[in-house]
This record gives C-alpha cells, structure tokens and sequence, in this order.
C-alpha cells in the first residue's frame, strides 16, 4: 500500500516523554530531538540542520572557525562525521574559512516524474533542501551558496557561486569536500583513475587500504548498513575521484587539466551533487534514484524518437580476431557481411544492427593516429548507402560507430557533417568510443598547441555534452564506449542512452587475466550500475571459442548470459554473439528475443555483494514481468516468492535454467528450459549453478496454456 | 506453489552434454557428474556417496589408508573438507584406523510429520540416508556403523555400535570426529562450555581465532554461505563442544565424566547426530528444522494435556532485589502477591502463574547447599494447597519451580514425590534450575561416594532424560533453565517445552558488564535459537528501574520488548515485568496479551545476524498473523512485503512501534500504536529505532473496521 494509505488509526507517544530521564542520554540525541524539523539555527557558533521526510536522515551544516563543515546522522547516530566544505580558487577569493553564515531557505519537494525510457516509469522526487548562502568575512568580499538536499535513501549537496563582483573568470585549484566515514567500512572499489575508462576488477577491502577510489565507491559498515559515494549532474566541471586522507576519511580529488588547474569557470556556476546513498540493504542501492533525482529536467521537447531496444553487431568476431577493424582480406564490416546481420536482426525483431570499422581510419596503428579518423567517409567494401535502404527495407537501422580514440579536435571537427550523413542514412543510435592510454587526450590550446589531457578531467566532460547536444539535434541516441562515469545525464537528455565505464563482455575475449571473474557481475550492479545503464554487451553463447581464442572463455554458464539482460539495465543491450551461434541454440535465444529493454518497474528480491542478485521488472508495454538472478562461482538455492504478479491472474513462467549438473567451469551448457503456471501467491526456487544463473518470463497465461500446464493432468 | 504443483512442460539439456570438452574441468566434477545418484563405489580406495533429495549437497564417506573420513560438497565444491570420523575406546577395540567397509545401504525419506505444539505445525523430513558399516581389519574383531542422512538444508551423521561380541560393556575415551572448514570464515560462537549454563554473549571473530566453542556456532563463508554445526538427539552421551585444530579445523571435544571418560555405555548404542546446516542466507537456517527432524518421533502417546502459552510469576521481583527467594520479611512467594498474580494472570487470560522461592531451602548459601532444598514442603507464607485452589477457580494454573543448584542426587530423590504432589494441585508446568559453579555437579558414584560433575557432561545428560520421562508420566510440561543445550528432544517428549541455555532478561537486572547489548537478540535468533526454543522473559516495559537497580536498565526500547515474543520462538513465554508496570502501559500491554505461543507457520522477512531480523509467524489457532521486527544498536527502515496473508482478504495491522524519536539510549518508551488496513499485495514500512523493534498483529477485519479505517475516510 502507498503512504497515502496508510491512515493512522490511533497515534500516541507512549507514555507522553518520559523517556529522556536516564542519565545515559548523549547531547546529541537530546538536541535532535528538541529541534523541530526542518531548519533550526544553534545558539552557540553557526550550524544548521535539515532531515529527510521520513526523519531518518539528517543533515547538520556548521562553522567551525568559519571553516565550513558538514555531517549526516541516521536515527541520530552519525553515519558522516563531521566533514570539511570548501573551494580553493584562482583569481578569486577562495571559500575556505573565515566564512559566516548570511541568509539561509529551506524547501520541501515531492513529486513524481516520468521517464521518457529506463529501469523504473514513475520517479518520486521526495527531498527537503537546505541553502546556506556563506560570506567571507575578510576582503575581498565573496559569496558562496552550499546547498543540501536530503531524501530518504541519501543525500546531495553543491556549491554555487553566483554572480557577484570579481568571480566573472575563475579556476578552481581545489575541492576541500572531505566524506568522514564512522569506521573502517568493507568497500567494492576500484581505484581513483584520471584516466582508462574504470575498466578494472573491482576490490573488496576495507577502506583503510584504499589510496585512491573513483566513484560510484560502495561500502558496508560494521552495522551492516550500506553507504555509496558519487556525484550527480557532472556537465562542465572535472570529474571527481575520492583520496584517503586520515584512517578512513575520503577527499575529493578533481581529475585536472594539463596546467594543473582542475576546473575553469565563470559566475555564475554549480558544482555537481556529491552523493552519498545509505541504505539497510544493498538491494536498495540498486532502487534508490537519488543520481537521477538531482538531474535538471528533460530539455529534449521531442523524444518520440528515442526508443530502447536490442542489437547485433559486429563487434564480437572482432575481439576474437576473426575479423579486423582494419581493411584487408579479415575486414568485418563489409556489404555481405553486414547484409548477414541485417537479415538475422529482421528475423529477430532487433532493432539495429552496429558496424564496427566501417569508416576509413582503422588501418595501422589507431590509437596514437586518431587524426587519421574520418566519420564520414566509408571502406570501399562498406555500400554505406545503400546497406542503410536495405535495412530499411527490412525494418532495421544501422547503428553508427565513431571510434576516436582520444583525438577529440579532430572528432568535433567531424561530428556535425557525421551526425548529418547518419541522421539521413536513418540511423537513430551511434556508439562511441574513446580508446587511450594515459594523459592521451588531443586538445588544441587557444594557441593552436597541441595538448594532452586526462580522460576524465573537465576538457572531456565539456566533450561528452557537446557530443550529447549535437546528437539531439540529430535525434541521434549515444551509447558511449570508454566514457567518463554516468552521473544521470539521462535524465536530462534522455538520448543518453547507455554506455560502458566497466570492464565488459569483451575482457572475457581477450584479457590476460582470464577475463571477468564470476563474481564480477555480481558486484558491478551495487558499484558501476548505480550510476547508469551499461552497454555490457551480453549473450555470448559460445562460451569457450577455443577455436578462435584458446586462452580465453566466458566465466559463466548459459542461463546466467540470459539473467544478464534482466540483471544489467541497459535501454540498448546487444545481443553480442555471432548469428551462427544463436542459430545453434534457438531455445535459450528465445529469452533474448522475448526480453524487453525498457521497464515500468524494477524490485530486487535478494542481494549480496560479490554473491547473488535477484531483479524483477515488469515490461513497460505489456503484462509480463522478467527475472534474472545470478551468483558469484558458488551455486545457490534461493526461494523467490513471485509477490509482485498482478493477484488473481494465471501467468505461465517461462524458465531458462542450470541444469542439474551445470558448473560453469566444467558444464556450462547444461540448461534446463521449462514452463509452469504460477500465480502471485506462489514461490519459486531459483537453482543457480556455481557461476550461474537463471532468467524467467512471466506471461499472462492463455486458456491453452492453463488446460496444457495445470497439475490436475499429471 | 507447491513441488507437486510443478509441471515440467519441456525439459531438455541443452545442447546434449557437450560441455565437458573444456581444459579446466576438474576430475572431482566430473567424477560427480558421472556417478549415478545416490550410491556409487570407487575403485581406487574405498569410497560410497549420497546425496541431497536436490542433488546439490553430497556427502564422500571415504578410508584413507583404513582411516574413515567424510566430506561434504555443495554444487561439487567442497563444504567440509575430507575430515576424520571415528571412536578411541576402553575395554573394547578402537575404530579409529585399519577398517574396511563390510557393507552399506541407502534409503530415500520423505515424510511429513506433526508437531503437537511448535513454530510451524508440519514438518518434512526428506532425506537421503547413507549407512555404512566398517568392520576392523585386525585383531580383536569389531564392528560400528556410520549413518549420514543428506537433507536438502544440511548433513546429519551419526555413529552406531551394534550387539557383537566383546562391546557389551566399553568406555568411549574419544571422538575423533573433525569439521574441516574450508576457510577462515566469520563466526559467532561462545567458548566450549563444560559447566555453567551457555550464559555468555555471543563473539563474532574470524574461526581462526577460537580456541573452543560450544554449539550451535553460526557462520558465514568468503561466499556468503552460512554453516551451522550442532548436535541432535543427546539422550545419553556426552555433551559435544568443539575444539580448533589447525587454522579451521574443528573436532569434537565431548565433555568428561570426573575420571575423564567420555561417554559410559553399552552395545547397541547410538551416538547424538552430528549436524552442519547448511544455507544461502541466515533467514533459512532459521526455518530449518534439520535437527527436529533427526530425533525420534514423539513417544507420548497422549499429548493432550500439553498446551503452549503465556505465564506471569514471581520472578523479576528477585532480579530487582525488591523482594527474595528466601524467608523473610521480603520473602516474594507469599500467598497474598501469589494471589495478586494469579488474579493478574486472570484478567490478562494468561495460562500460568510461576512462583520462584515457594519451597524450603533458599535460606543461606543454597548453591553451596543443595540437598536442603524440599521439593514438596512449601514456607508456612505460602499455602500451596489454598492457592492452588484459589487459581483453578479463576482459571489459572500455578507453575512450579525447582531450583536444583546442582544437587542431582537430592533432587532425584524426591523427584517423583514433588511430581506427584504438583499433580495433584493441578500444575501443569515445572521450571526446573541448576545453578551451579565451575565443575559441581553433586553425584553420589557407585560406592556412595560424592563425585564432582561437569553440568554438561553424560551424567546430566542422563539426569535430564530421567527428568522429562517422569515428567511426562505426571502430565507435567518442562521449563528448563541452566539446562543441557537442546538437541531436539522436544520432538520426542513434547513436554520437553522450552529452556535457557543462552543470557535471557535477568541479565539486564544485574549484570556486570550492563547487560545484554541491543545486538544480543539479533544474534541468538541465529546461534542458540537454531537448537530449540527458549524461555527468554521478554515483555519487561519499565525499562529503566533506577530505583530498584540504577547501574543496570534493559537496553532497547518498549517496542521491541513486544517484538521479542515474535522474533524469539518458545511455546511458553512470559510476560516477566511485574503486574503494575503492565497496569501502567495497558496499550502496548494489549500485544502481549494478544500474542500467541503455538504457531501454523514462520518465515523469515529480513535477516542479517548480528545487525536485524523480521520473522512472520501464522496463529495456529486463528487467522491472525504476527511479525515481530528487531535491530541491534542501529535503526533500520526495512520494506515488509505482506504477501504471506491470505489473498484477496482485507486485514488489521494492529502496528506497535517505535516512535518517531525512540532511541534506546535517550527515549526508549516513544511508541507509536496504530492500525492500518492491508491486503496481501501490499507491503508495510518497518521503522526500527536504534535499539528498537516493531510488533505487528494482522487480524482479519471486519465490516466496521473497513468502515473506520478505510483511505476514503482521509
């Protein structure tokens, strides 16, 4: 039932406060509880207070030494302790003590947004702010605005600088934003790059052993409460890595430019949100939209032309060298070959078919000539033309793939005239990609002088809008590959579609480190997918290929590639093997055909880091419901009552499973595929082999169904 | 949806087994794939197997070099490593070592028994059982039998000495059993206790830091696997604790006669089953009922005159030292505050009143001197005949109480005589106590000697067996504190009602170290409470008692006093505050009242040991429900899905919880009462304060209810 249901019946403090006697009370909790909610001022020195609806959360914002600080508690108990704010600036006076409070406004917000696409339809908004506008009280005078929003399931807070005398031009040369965790908290975590797309295992430690983190940072507290660190609305600023300062006290540590200088900007400006969610399960990480919640609205007046969908590509045989990028004899994306996946797109209903190496530019070594890059001009072997009428033909599109591989001068000098030719051509979706290494990025200085940036500092993220901005006026959705992290830009330009950001599909190709572990999907959906949909690339059916790479193999059985598509949100998820290997097995590429990419609801059934995942998500445009859970390398037996069915209704669950015998290191192929009715009342027991899983469709049975399935005809 | 209910519509391996072309497959797998289910003989050594009725658990019985040992595998991958069996006896040849398998059979169960009172009324039993016999290869001749029985939630095994030559009367001086864990995994254990009654809080610690624990000891693997061992059916052995050897290895240290013989016996015997429940997630090893299942089946042919429920007594008073056991003028068993009781169990509809301290012997020293206790003769305050009187005419019954200290042989002596005369007055139930220190368990040996005891050593054990036959032979149900650890034996004497063996209430009257932290009850649900119910005392509302006692108070808050007579399963459970406090809380009393002690079902909502747990448990007599939520020092919002109610029925939440600013420490009595209408779609927000709990009541509603409490109405 909805809160607004909840109707109270009868509501008593029990007995009226006698409770505060005892002599153990702490100042603390005696002072939280005399505030009144909302917004109170402390008579001695400067602090201010702000709780989520629910009460739990609270925010208190307080001056020490004009040095402005900031801690949460949860049920009166510190989950951050108290924790510096502050910017350190250049050609401007900086905010970072000698600072008083000047005016401060509270606000409350509850509302409910859609989703043009994504995990969940209707999002509530449900958050009560606090703005503090902060005055130096030396000269050169300045203002500074921190503002905090708190909800139920965390909280956000930035710095604004409005426009004021002497802030016209300004650098930022540091972020003292500090996150002062209670204990040494068990964190999932890679380490803090400046560059290299976070493609890494991640690390389960306690926090006292991490030098350096990149966001989304997951943690476990001793209390077995859930903390996860990121920022929301990254649009023209550096994007910020977390360095450990003390025993576990976490920093922000701006990616910089090559000058040194980490953000360059003018009044008036806002940070991004730093964001902090907690939560008593890890489950409820994954459904808390608290990233996307403190996203500006959509700006895209029309977006009938966004759709989510399913793809094929090639892609694949590249990584395992069947086929080349380059041009020659191995050349992937040829007419014939593309004509190929077209046809099995068509058959499949999928909706576009990606072409990797279609354009001039791949030949020779790429990564350190990406001038050479052009995005308009075809291989002779790629009929750009006239491949784009016959998928149209066949009720397919293209998808668009511009590799630049760091050479960002020479991809912006491209990107309108591709953007034009593609828009025509029909294609709807372009994959980006941005492959470099170290500080490798190509930019042209004021002085036409070639510089080389960091991947994830502010020169990029400037980047990645221009990008998404110019690919909306030409109602071209991205998928970016080799991305700065996902802040929830979505919301506001909901041709954002997915993109990478974590280690994918294809390190199980190639990686000499035997590709992704068991557990690493098991641990990305409470890390990296807090922040967004990722294109994972699953449904890799030949999990050994020993053929094409020997060392190589996918780390998982067959039923858990399938849970993959329901486990990892992405509005465009690629059925990524070869057409003769789902050709093999049309049974278990049935579920590939069946599952939808764009959901009216998500609920997680059971969750642990690093072990199991259990998601439901009912499918935006029809009555079925999917389920996909996964394990790390030990087998489970999980109950799942299937609660969330609409009641009174026959639905017939449609079972992609581990065989008896499935392992995936010895018997990955043993599935087992079966179908029975089930109602909302009922349970079913998920049997996830070691390195398993299981992916279901819940359908509305049909009269047939009913007479063919129900037990009275054993 | 039940088993049968599921109808394989299509069922095929798929692609037919070509899965094991792969380098890495392991033998071991393999080996496991290939071997028919149930029983198959190795030819290289002795080996036999059999597994769970799923197939995911398998136990290998297995000789190496003529030494039995065992293990056990979950998916094909190690649980137990290969680990010893086997039994170093006196006055009879040792099965230690040079043994051969003379013989074996296997045996498939699956049944579904009753519980005449209980947390859930029907039981399955499904099983695999594996009996394996081993014959010496040398001089003198001697047989003995292994039994495993493989449930789908753990491995039971058990050793067997048949009647043969040469073991009609023996010693056992060792068992050599062992638990060689697979890793360093998370504990939470006591120490191996061989007197004084279980009563320390449980530690959570890495196994590598044990030195010796007692059972049940949870614990959780690098996998996110929980393990629990245990012991069932302990009727007339030894008490087993453990004892770490090597980094994770455990072995079975049976607690000593006082000449250090393990166990005194005879052939045919049977040792108590070893246990290893084996789960997903802590919520499951809580609705197992593996040890329940391998006792013997109920041997009371007549159980009606057992009946759960709810009692008050005379019993807090002494832990606030406001009145004594012993004469005088604070003497607390007097016939007036008996009959302020029983007039108090009266009008709340309780079933029984305890009176601690009726009867002579409590004057002085009575732990140093146990044979003065009488368990027949009351102090002249007490008019045990009048009284009984007194309370069957209100319709309550009088509970007795005998307090041992350790005097076996005194209260054996008079056992049947008491029996008889508390039959006679109409009780129908006994707390029994052993208070005792350190290794003081008085028996009078074979030569009229005093010998000193362990309290958990064979001799007990046999002393409680006696206890509950001659209990049962008067109709009297048993409450036993300072008590032997249960192994099950209420299934076979379902008088054998509920027990301690753990830190109940008291010790937040007294205790020391301040009592029971706020984890302690998020801890025992999943240790202590796996064995068998216990009789906890929750239900104390003034909290603080500063008056009485102010160094100590109960640390939670009011609410989860309630939610405590849900989460902590015993069929008779008191309300152990002192009738006034009820009087002055008569709404939140109204929870204590209402709750029932016999159970049709239980479930587990949420669970994290140490941190929170949410059971649900259905009315056995009505078709209410009840959750009872509670966590440890931090608060806690959990979402309660309430999809265990019956579909498409309207129903009360009669919601007792912890108010918006309850904080055990500071504002423990903050409560909120309230009701609600719910259905089996909908879910419940649980907010637990630190410390706290929540109750819940779920009544079906009526028409007026509806009226009253339906949304419309807002």
């Amino acid at each position: 039932m909805s809160n607004k249901l909840n109707r109270v019946w009868r509501k008593e403090m029990y007995p009226p406060n006698n409770g505060n006697k005892r002599k153990s009370v702490s100042t603390r909790i005696l002072l939280v509880a005399l505030l009144a909610f909302g917004l109170s001022k402390c008579a001695a020195g400067q602090s201010l207070q702000v709780s989520s609806p629910n009460g739990v959360l609270r925010v208190v914002f307080s001056l020490q030494d004009g040095a402005p600080h900031y801690s949460v508690t949860r049920f009166g108990h510190e989950m951050i302790k108290p924790s510096r704010l502050g910017l350190v600036l250049r050609n401007a006076p900086s905010f970072r003590d000698g600072l008083r409070i000047v005016a401060s406004e509270t606000r409350s917000v509850d509302e409910i947004w859609t989703q043009p696409w994504g995990e969940k339809k209707d999002i509530r908004d449900h958050h009560n702010e606090l703005r503090i506008v902060l005055a130096r009280t030396g000269a050169p005078a300045g203002k500074m605005t921190v503002v905090f929003r708190v909800f139920d399931d965390g909280v956000g807070f930035r710095y604004e600088v409005a426009d004021q005398p002497g802030f016209s031009e300004f650098e930022i040369m540091d972020e003292l934003t500090e996150f002062a965790l209670t204990g040494d908290h068990t964190a999932w975590w890679i380490g803090g790059y400046w560059w290299n797309r976070y493609e890494y295992l991640y690390r389960q430690s306690p926090v006292s052993v991490i030098d350096t983190a990149s966001t989304t940072i997951t943690m476990q507290t001793g209390d077995g409460l859930y903390i996860s660190i990121h920022e929301a609305a990254l649009t023209d600023y550096a994007s910020m890595t977390l360095a450990r300062k003390g025993e576990h006290t976490f920093e922000a540590d701006l990616v910089p430019w090559s000058d040194g200088v980490k953000v360059k900007t003018a009044a008036p400006m806002k940070t991004p949100w730093r964001t902090i969610q907690i939560a008593d399960t890890p489950g409820e990480l994954i459904t808390s939209y608290l990233v996307l919640n403190l996203n500006e609205p959509n700006k895209l007046s029309d977006v009938t032309w966004i759709k989510p969908g399913k793809y094929v590509g090639i892609w694949w045989e590249m990584h395992l060298q069947t086929s080349t990028w380059a041009s020659g004899d191995k050349h992937g994306a040829t007419t014939a070959n593309t004509k190929r996946y077209i046809d099995f797109a068509a058959k499949c209903g999928f909706d576009g078919v990606l072409v990797e190496g279609w354009n001039i530019g791949w030949d020779g070594d790429w990564v350190e000539n990406s001038e050479l890059f052009s995005f308009t001009k075809a291989y002779d072997d790629f009929d750009i033309e006239g491949l784009s009428k016959y998928a149209a033909k066949k009720g397919v599109r293209l998808i668009g793939h511009n590799e630049t591989s760091g050479g960002i001068a020479n991809y912006e000098r491209q990107m309108k005239d591709g953007f034009d030719l593609y828009q025509r051509l029909g294609v709807r979706a372009v994959k980006t990609g941005y492959v470099s290494h170290g500080q490798n990025i190509k930019r042209i200085d004021e002085n036409g002088v070639e510089q080389r940036e960091w991947q994830h500092g502010q020169y990029m993220v400037r980047h990645y809008r221009k990008a998404v901005e110019e690919a909306a006026r030409h109602q071209i959705m991205l998928d970016v590959h080799e991305s700065i992290h996902d802040t929830g830009i979505r919301r506001t330009y909901p041709n954002m579609m997915t993109r990478e950001g974590a280690r994918g599909q294809e390190y199980n190709a190639w990686a000499n480190d035997g590709g992704n572990p068991p557990d690493h999907t098991v641990v990305i959906p409470f890390t990296r997918l807090l922040a967004s949909p990722m294109d994972f690339t699953p449904g890799i059916f030949d999990l050994l290929f020993e053929e094409a790479r020997p060392d190589n193999r996918v780390q998982t059985t067959l039923a858990k590639q399938l849970a993959l598509y329901v486990v990892i949100y992405s509005p465009l998820h690629m059925a990524a093997d070869l057409p003769e290997n789902y050709e093999a097995r049309p049974e278990p590429f049935q579920f590939i055909i069946d599952v939808p990419t764009d959901w009216q609801d998500t609920q997680v059934l059971h969750a642990s880091i690093g072990n199991y995942l259990t998601i439901v998500r009912k499918d935006r445009n029809s009555q079925d419901w999917y389920l996909g859970s996964v394990t790390d390398e030990a087998g489970r037996v999980l109950q799942a009552p299937v609660y969330f069915l609409q009641p009174n209704m026959k639905y017939v669950a449609e079972i992609y499973g581990d065989g008896a015998n499935a392992d995936w290191q010895g018997n990955p192929y043993d599935m087992e595929i079966t179908r029975q009715l089930v109602e909302n009342t009922g349970s079913l027991t998920l049997r996830l082999a070691p390195g398993g899983g299981q992916a279901i469709r819940f359908r509305p049975a049909t009269d047939e169904d009913i007479q063919k399935l129900s037990p009275a005809a054993d």
